[in-house]
């Protein structure tokens, strides 16, 4: 068994999510990885990591405009708002979706099933440098 | 240190939360594997893994009606609708979920409280034939 | 590669975060672990883990006054409710959050962000006793 790690940096141009599936896997490649777990983590608390619907851009489009309703900016009753409107709402979207995924590794390619890919869903309204440590228990 | 893997193959009958529990525990005795860790992944983005109570029927049964209010059918804001009324929302409720779990394995079995199952939470309305990828790190 | 594996005991004085980032770190110290991946799992379905904001205060307190308002305790509707009126809602709750956390471990030290911390989400009104087992795969 083998350990492989890096961290992965992607600049988001504010609310939305963003594919990130094609430089997970650029990387197991950079690797040769065959076989094994990638376990993938954000040390962020206003980002968030979704595995969903790769195929169609509406999709992602109704996932977005849902956490905009079911956490809404503008809640009289929110204390944290030090870092503006997005700021407490960021956090409780982030509790909502993941911090870190674990997703098998096969025949030297990431096993999401054919409709699915890998989403940095990014809560600030800003942009922002995000970071995500990606770690890989090659087994090969 | 030793990697087990397989396929679980799981048919649905529509909405609802289907106990995997047996199932994987089986695969677990079937390998011998004494202790570790269990990864489970489902490559479906209308679909979901829960980690939930396995005593009460009624405790599910809430599950699943509380997803139905908080993720309704019928939005007229839903884009993504090719598929049907269970399209956007099948996405979403998965989003609020799991796609992936990682439970450790004892003196041969799953770690799980005395009132956990696992669950495969169906979204869609109609019956689907689902699979779940499982990998087993033993460290016997 | 090796393995590490104990069970934290926590003491919950009812709902809300109860921040168990230390414990976490205090133990991959005694352990001497350096580097590899760090699983929680918690053997409860009506408490949870989740990765927030640890600098200010108001960050959780919004976390849990939105969980009241998107889970309320008063509803006609539910079924579950052998134990009281945060029975249904403590499994729903759970179930939008996290049951299992997988967190890289670098120098010795979880790689949490600068204002990340574990948290143990109690759901329960009154207080419990609540388990956290930790499994350690060392790659050092």
């Amino acid at each position: 068994m083998d350990w492989h790690k890096t961290t992965l940096e992607i600049s988001t141009r504010g609310k939305g999510l963003h594919d990130i599936t094609r430089e997970v896997q650029a990387q197991l490649r950079a690797w040769g990885v065959r076989e094994g777990m990638c376990f993938l983590f954000l040390p962020h608390t206003s980002a968030s990591l979704v595995v969903s619907e790769n195929w169609d851009p509406t999709a992602r489009a109704d996932l977005a405009a849902f956490m905009e309703r079911l956490v809404p900016e503008k809640e009289s009753w929110y204390t944290h708002d030090l870092e503006g409107a997005d700021d407490a709402t960021s956090h409780i979207r982030a509790m909502l979706t993941d911090t870190g995924l674990s997703i098998p590794v096969d025949e030297g390619d990431l096993s999401l099933g054919s409709w699915q890919g890998i989403y940095l869903f990014e809560h600030r309204a800003r942009p922002h440098q995000r970071r995500i440590l990606i770690r890989v228990l090659s087994v090969d």
